[in-house]
């Protein structure tokens, strides 16, 4: 029987698919989760995928259907209903997969070209003699400068604490690590320049490890926070840092000890060696940059609200507690205020080439707080908006995060509730992005109205304690599994949430002159966004009522600006550029934030201007 | 009764002498120890002091034999002869002080224009506010370069981790100290910039704090080196620091200690605040620098004996555990080879203007170690002279250090021996400079010949255990104090030493194609250097036969050299410059090295030409 080479990316994997079987049939035989909402019936879009080299069967009706021309046109397939016919090469983005790609690894890879800021050297040295005694380091410096045209004059002190013995069990043969005008690391002749690109989350850790020379990922792995219990969101995280000097400081060992496993697990991965690690950016929120930094975030808890510092920071890996190669800097972008921090910016550094001068960009990165962009003939305004927990599962009765169980996908027919759950087992609660769907399908089911009300005389709600409820999933006593539920309480909880985030990209449109149609592209970066379907969070009035092929879910699009400002320079003054470009606005001083805010709360594709909503049918 | 205030410099005491007392007893009046061997007879020359201001009694008759006429034309009196006639300001050269100032704080005032590494910059800073969100430090690097006309671009991680509480207990409102482009420390408005010069010695540590805008030294402080319980010489240090990397990294620690503790004290002394203390410039020899940088020491112990770094190093006083300001840096002053260090460089930059260029200069700092250096024409060239502890009191039966109860001068004439020693405390052993001296007035006694024989015959001279040995002090069985003696082999290692010193210079001399007469300057330092009479020195043949007007004793001028480096970038610069000038030569393979060495070991006023010696009579 024919077989093809199907190529997964950007995972990575390889495997055979028969002929006759559907690309989504290929994925789960290699264990590859693509989502599947519909189960394969072509009667959704959840599957997903781009075609990026080799020839498939031609679209089927359910693909015109779900796909707009502009997607088919440019290679985009639904995974169920495209069969290969040749060898072929397919993307899946990020919102096509299910639960073991969800520590936010996915990126959109943007290409630039390498020009890091560690670079390495090849050096043969001439060993002492009684005839040159010339110092080991200025043997190695010399010897550097003259064979590589270099300016080099000075050797990082750790790694001239190891100089002496590392030049002399290498045989004067060696390959050096330069940053600017300083040598950072030594490691053997043939060695790989590594460097590792981290977005440090709230909740997740993701670490990219990246060949300096080639700007290639070889590896990539994420955890979650662990700072996690120290308290879920920033806010109180900052609060256990101001009690006490302690848990400052145990706030960022436990960060750096998780990045050293991360590191480990990774160089060990590509059989590397840690001295081959020659040089680090990170990016977080501002909290998380204090934090890591062990910088005071006092200031940040209070009005103004201000970093202890925006620009760019370089700062030697040891003295963060990490183990890359001896003499190797840590850069963090810059933040751009107390609640704008470095991933945004390199969210902003990611995108960058992803829209043209005459673009009115939106760029989101969704979180408990949701950092909200606006950029227009070159200005950048950003807003921090308050959007709680609530998309990360918090403050809601069944919610939880999109581990194993969690309920991912909602949709409500007239057959009843049909839901998919991550890594498919049975439910346990419910996730950020089917929680948006759920809400988005009590809607359109007339389940909940405009306002949010819950209509007790429908079907599966029923009232508990005096408050009312949806039932998701039903009790399965057998299994001793409780009901999933969306109560009213959970409905007022995410119209907050959403109406926070609606109401930052309208005062950052009024603040600009702009209306929603004006906008021509929206980015959306971070976990939740990256897995949440547009069209759910279009129908309840979190997002602007826009053709949905403006809008572009670019995963973890802030570790993807770590890792450009790791292997470009010119990346890594972009970013300090952009930062230094943006407008910040306080959200909630911005006139007429309170009318908006309240007409934000509303469920439903309408039109907000100055504080009126005009439905859209 | 008539009185007039005296000044006496460098040690900064001011005090009252009424009419008709001596300079020498009016120091003894206010506890100032001013040798004084002859015991006030104006018969020898060892209370020598310079008149920098004021008038003075006619010179005596004691006085001109004593000194010479350029030296009185210069001001320079015997102390114990001169009284004063107005108010006067005197100088006390090193070698005329006593034990409490020995830990090697005296020094040459080199004035040279204070343009230090780090500069001091008040600055007013705006307080945040909802309209002005700019983080903590960006609001002060822009407030600094803008008042200031700067462009500093960085802030110290640790500072940076004091920062916002500092700028707010400020009121905004501070000093910065800036170096290069990075803001190292902040202290209130008013507020000193001082600095730390540091020699490192193999036996002592001297410490100097500066205040950095006036290049003004404000308080001295010197210590035992705690890592003499480690080994007496470097050779065992280094030994020491092999043997064990706890051990090595024990080596750095007490050094550190010991200095954080000099710290403290010198802050205490001047009301300052370890904040305050803003740079710091250390020197040391090649060994000393290693260890107390952590550097690796083994190939300092192997041919061909090569420093890990030559070149100046600059790395945080943190990350070598020194408390002074948050992002203060040390800078390390070159080291020329494995044993020629940073503290001979920073001798030759502090010697640097005290010759013009057609001298021919010999410069030797005398210690187990003696580094030499011949200046010629601009050109450096050095040796280093394994003299040995004979010199400060090691392998010699009654030796000991320059402490209490050493004898540190002795005449004999036909009188007896006659001795002083530190504090002026019976004696309980004999220092290098009290070694010296006998080994001088014995050769001229006729009790050893040229080549170092004992003549048995001679009084006072006894045989012990079949070993000939000469009473210095005969025991006090009263007291229950022994006898002090200077025995055969005591003169054995003497001439061993001393042969290595001549020998390095007579190397030096045939090297450059010089003789001895072409030398027009010596300028002697070190601990022991300072305290020798010189003229004893030329008697046992250490040093050329030479005027007594070409020597000059510059007490601890590494430590000056070190202050010289902290006060002015250029002199930094110099020191680089000079480092990367010297040619150094391994002494044990210069040509003649041996016939040369043996000459060198005899006694007498001679001149020495390719292994040959003439006598001068």
């Amino acid at each position: 029987m024919t077989a093809y080479k199907i190529e997964f990316e950007p995972i990575g994997r390889r495997g055979e698919c028969p002929a006759g079987q559907s690309l989504l049939g290929c994925a789960r035989r290699l264990g590859i989760g693509i989502a599947s909402v519909c189960g394969g019936q072509g009667t959704c879009r959840s599957c997903k995928v781009q075609i990026l080299d080799g020839n498939t069967s031609e679209a089927t009706s359910s693909e015109t259907e779900w796909l707009s021309a502009d997607e088919l046109k440019t290679g985009w397939r639904l995974a169920c209903q495209a069969y290969p016919l040749s060898d072929c090469k397919l993307h899946i983005p990020a919102e096509s997969m299910t639960a073991p790609q969800r520590l936010q690894l996915e990126w959109l890879e943007v290409r630039t070209r390498p020009e890091p800021a560690v670079k390495g050297y090849q050096v043969k040295l001439q060993p002492p003699s009684l005839s040159d005694l010339t110092a080991d380091a200025d043997r190695l410096l010399q010897s550097l400068n003259r064979q590589h045209k270099l300016h080099c004059h000075r050797v990082d002190i750790e790694l001239l604490r190891h100089l002496p013995p590392q030049l002399r069990s290498l045989d004067w043969k060696c390959q050096a690590a330069v940053r600017d005008d300083e040598v950072t690391a030594l490691s053997p002749w043939q060695s790989a320049q590594l460097g590792l690109a981290v977005d440090l989350g709230t909740t997740k850790i993701a670490a990219y490890l990246v060949d300096l020379k080639e700007g290639r990922t070889l590896a990539a792995k994420g955890v979650m926070n662990p700072q996690i219990s120290y308290g879920e969101d920033v806010v109180s995280r900052i609060q256990a840092a101001i009690s006490s000097i302690e848990t400052a400081e145990k706030l960022q060992k436990v960060v750096a000890e998780a990045l050293n496993q991360l590191i480990s697990d990774l160089y060990a991965q590509v059989n590397a060696d840690q001295n081959e690690i020659v040089d680090m950016v990170v990016v977080g929120n501002t909290a998380m940059h204090h934090l890591f930094l062990k910088l005071p975030v006092l200031q940040l808890a209070h009005s103004p609200f201000v970093p202890a510092v925006s620009h760019a920071v370089d700062v030697k890996a040891r003295e963060l507690g990490l183990h890359i190669a001896q003499g190797a800097y840590v850069h963090l972008l810059p933040n751009i205020a107390g609640f704008v921090g470095a991933d945004h910016v390199a969210m902003l550094t990611a995108t960058q080439n992803l829209w043209v001068k005459k673009d009115v960009v939106i760029a989101l990165d969704i979180g408990t707080n949701t950092e909200v962009s606006l950029i227009r003939e070159g200005k950048i305004t950003s807003v921090s908006c308050a959007s709680g927990p609530a998309f990360e599962g918090g403050h809601i009765k069944g919610g939880m995060r999109a581990a194993p169980g969690a309920i991912e996908r909602v949709r409500i027919d007239s057959q009843g509730v049909h839901y998919q759950t991550v890594d498919a087992i049975p439910p346990v609660g419910i996730c950020g992005s089917g929680i948006l769907d759920a809400m988005a399908q009590l809607y359109l089911a007339g389940i909940i109205d405009e306002g949010g009300r819950m209509k007790e005389e429908q079907a599966r709600v029923r009232r508990q304690n005096n408050h009312l409820e949806f039932v998701l999933v039903e009790e399965d006593k057998k299994h001793k599994r409780s009901a999933v539920v969306i109560t009213q309480n959970d409905i007022r909880e995410l119209q907050l949430a959403k109406a926070a985030i609606r109401t930052g990209i309208q005062v950052l449109l009024e603040a600009n002159n702009c209306s929603e149609e004006d906008i021509t592209k929206v980015f959306i970066a971070g976990a939740f966004g990256t897995y949440i379907d547009i069209s759910s969070a279009i129908t309840i009035g979190m997002l602007p009522t826009l053709p949905l092929e403006r809008f572009q879910q670019v995963g973890n699009a802030a570790g993807m600006g770590a890792k450009l400002a790791l292997i470009s320079l010119n990346k890594r003054a972009e970013a300090q550029m952009l930062s230094r470009k943006v407008r910040y606005l306080e959200l909630a001083s911005a006139p007429g934030f309170n009318q908006t805010f309240i007409q934000a709360g509303y469920l439903g594709r309408y039109r907000l201007l100055k504080g009126r909503r005009e439905e859209i049918k």
